[in-house]
């Protein structure tokens, strides 16, 4: 099996159980992975991910080896029937097949570009690699999806609902502003998980800054914050470009920072984030640093949500 | 024991033998590494090399410590008698020394700079870690050569020896386009393997491109590829640079690109190459996609190859 | 536990002594750092300190994450209630909870930028990660101090007190040469070290060397090098720029550099040098490569001392 998207989660009420299991007792399947090895291969930066899905491999007792692949190997050419005369030095048909004889699941992390859609959209690293591969493939978040972060998002939630007495969450995925522009995965890999769960869910952010609505699908969007909040009980936040005029920063508007007004028209919403986050843009210090921020836990759950999979796959071997 | 060049083979036969036991059983020597440490040192990028070095060390129980020397450390000075008062902080003497007291075996990366031949040929930092170094030296690929994949190519061929019913092969290194200068290691490395093998063993490549007349010595030189390529049974393909006129592309000839048409002069002769290859200029698609091609599996040896090798000198410890 | 600086060693003797029992038997504790986790997170280049260290947590059955962090992870952010709206992408406060949470250990290394003596003395990255990791912190070189580099020392200097039969020793620091600037680190916590030491102990340098004031306090400074070196038992030498005109390059003076004719002064000192060293700029090549340095030594130490620290923080877990 391989975990590329939110969509290779069979039952996620399922998953999320044996996740909060696998947190209580790490170690339990300390065997499991013995004498296995995952190549963790990294076309861009990475702290959470990094690190959270080494321990998770440690924890069921895997050998891990970690390559920053843009830094350390060679530029991979992606496309079929290419005179290979430029500045890439070797095939993903060679790479993924010969690195698949070295490790017995293989996870990336290769970024949008920003520049291409379409490009973007057919996720070339992670299919490529899922194509010519000839073992697991884990998504370690890709040009569209970071499916990783999802899981930890839902085990997360999964934690909080104890709170609610039983009653169906109002969960909100907000839009906030940031300098740069950033990609879509995490926002889109949210969206998916979200149309897994009983909740009410809604999706805000300002005009121009839809995402993709093959994504999106039936989920509610409302152009107005503030209206969003109310009544919420997560407020997931998030800055992602614009899908419409692809990777264009179509406004920075402060307005959307998320603030403790704010926060106090939803139903006391613990907040959330991915992480990293830019402090007094995306949202205040007194948000982040308050009693409502779960953005350290989620962290936290990362761990356990790449454990979850891990432990999968070898279960599948 | 160190392994420095193909010349540190004592016995191809049972280097061999050995490496096709322990690819049966990979798994078997893992206590002979326990609490012993390699350290893998990167003066350059690397794919096959970083992996399956790393691989083969954790298969024999060894703790792996890897560095990209180049960009992690110091950078080294290597002549004596110099007052180091530029660009370089540490001297070998003292790295060699120190890491040696860190690690039970040091492999080393450091490929040829193709500015200075005799600078190359003196392999100063290989040489300068077996000068200075207490403990085993492992060449990854030095300016000269790259003997762990030779002995990979070695693994290669005795597998397919089999079909050739007892007859001697017919083994063709050929030259190959390509856009950039390349080093002479692989195709060094080869030679001299080959020179251990009983093989009908020929090198061809256009006239300028002669190999280091003291490593060719007496193999076969056909400057003719077509004439060369007749009743092949293996036809071995890489790039390099001129060695007369040291590091220069002095011809990017595209009729030397290995074609199926070339191929169909052999005698249905498997082709080779080390990886990573460029793709429709070294050669076509239709010829490493084929049923003839045995890349895959000589990066697949590179594994055992190392393990052989680390293997030997934990053994000698 | 944290190991910030050499105050943080409450007996020095017992220290050195358990430091040099570890080395008679380094795999004693093996079973000490199982399933415990360290992470090593280097903002600046390392050779010893990384492969020592790593390595000591070997010997201890740690698992080990190494990072460089400058390069792998997002730019940090230390300052409180910035608008994080230029180059940093992630707050220490969040940076050092999360990871506290995937390592049970974090050793840092980030130098001193000599650009800005207040925010170099506040150690605004080491202090950053001990104010909000929940976990123990390990001080890898930071721009203060290097006192995991101050203990290897006091180990070397306890290995050769045999020597001196009950005599105190005589112990000089002398400054010498160096074309770059150099942080004051090393210097530093050597002289914290002798501080808890029952040593005859001198610091030398050219006027305009003087170490912080506060570091110095009543240890002896001597401007005069030749005067100083008189009945010396033990050379240090680091080059370190001006604390003054703070990070400035005052004098490359060659009459500094540690030579034999220096050496001849002293009670046949040993020599002693923290690596990497400038061959014949700031000793030449004839002391180092003589009899008397014990550079190779300090630098073994540096496993042991690495372990000695890393054992007393698992020890109190």
């Amino acid at each position: 099996m391989n975990y590329m998207s939110v969509k290779d989660i069979d039952s996620i009420d399922t998953w999320v159980n044996e996740a909060r299991i696998i947190k209580k007792h790490p170690l339990e399947h300390k065997k499991l992975g013995a004498d296995k090895t995952i190549g963790l291969l990294f076309f861009n930066p990475s702290l959470r991910t990094r690190l959270s899905t080494q321990k998770a491999a440690q924890n069921l007792g895997m050998n891990t080896m970690v390559m920053n692949f843009d830094k350390e190997g060679w530029a991979l050419e992606f496309e079929d029937g290419t005179r290979m005369d430029q500045g890439k030095s070797e095939h993903i048909k060679e790479a993924a097949q010969v690195i698949s004889q070295f490790c017995d699941i293989i996870a990336i992390r290769a970024f949008a570009g920003l520049q291409d859609k379409e490009a973007d959209k057919a996720e070339l690293v992670l299919n490529g690699f899922k194509k010519y591969a000839t073992v697991p493939i884990v998504n370690m978040e890709s040009s569209v999806g970071h499916p990783l972060q999802a899981l930890a998002d839902a085990i997360t939630l999964d934690e909080q609902l104890v709170a609610l007495q039983g009653r169906k969450p109002k969960v909100v995925l907000s839009w906030a502003p940031h300098p740069k522009a950033l990609p879509h995965a995490v926002a889109n890999s949210f969206v998916e998980m979200m149309q897994k769960q009983d909740a009410d869910f809604v999706i805000t952010h300002p005009e121009g800054y839809d995402l993709d609505p093959e994504i999106v699908g039936k989920s509610t969007v409302e152009y107005d914050q503030k209206k969003a909040f109310k009544e919420a009980d997560f407020i997931y936040t998030k800055n992602w470009s614009s899908f419409e005029n692809y990777g264009q920063v179509v406004s920075q508007d402060g307005s959307w920072t998320i603030d403790q007004e704010k926060m106090d028209l939803t139903n006391n919403a613990k907040f959330m984030h991915c992480l990293p986050v830019r402090r007094n843009v995306v949202v205040t210090d007194e948000v982040l640093d308050g009693g409502q921020s779960l953005v350290i836990e989620q962290a936290n759950n990362r761990t356990y949500a790449a454990q979850t999979v891990l432990k999968k796959i070898l279960d599948n071997m």
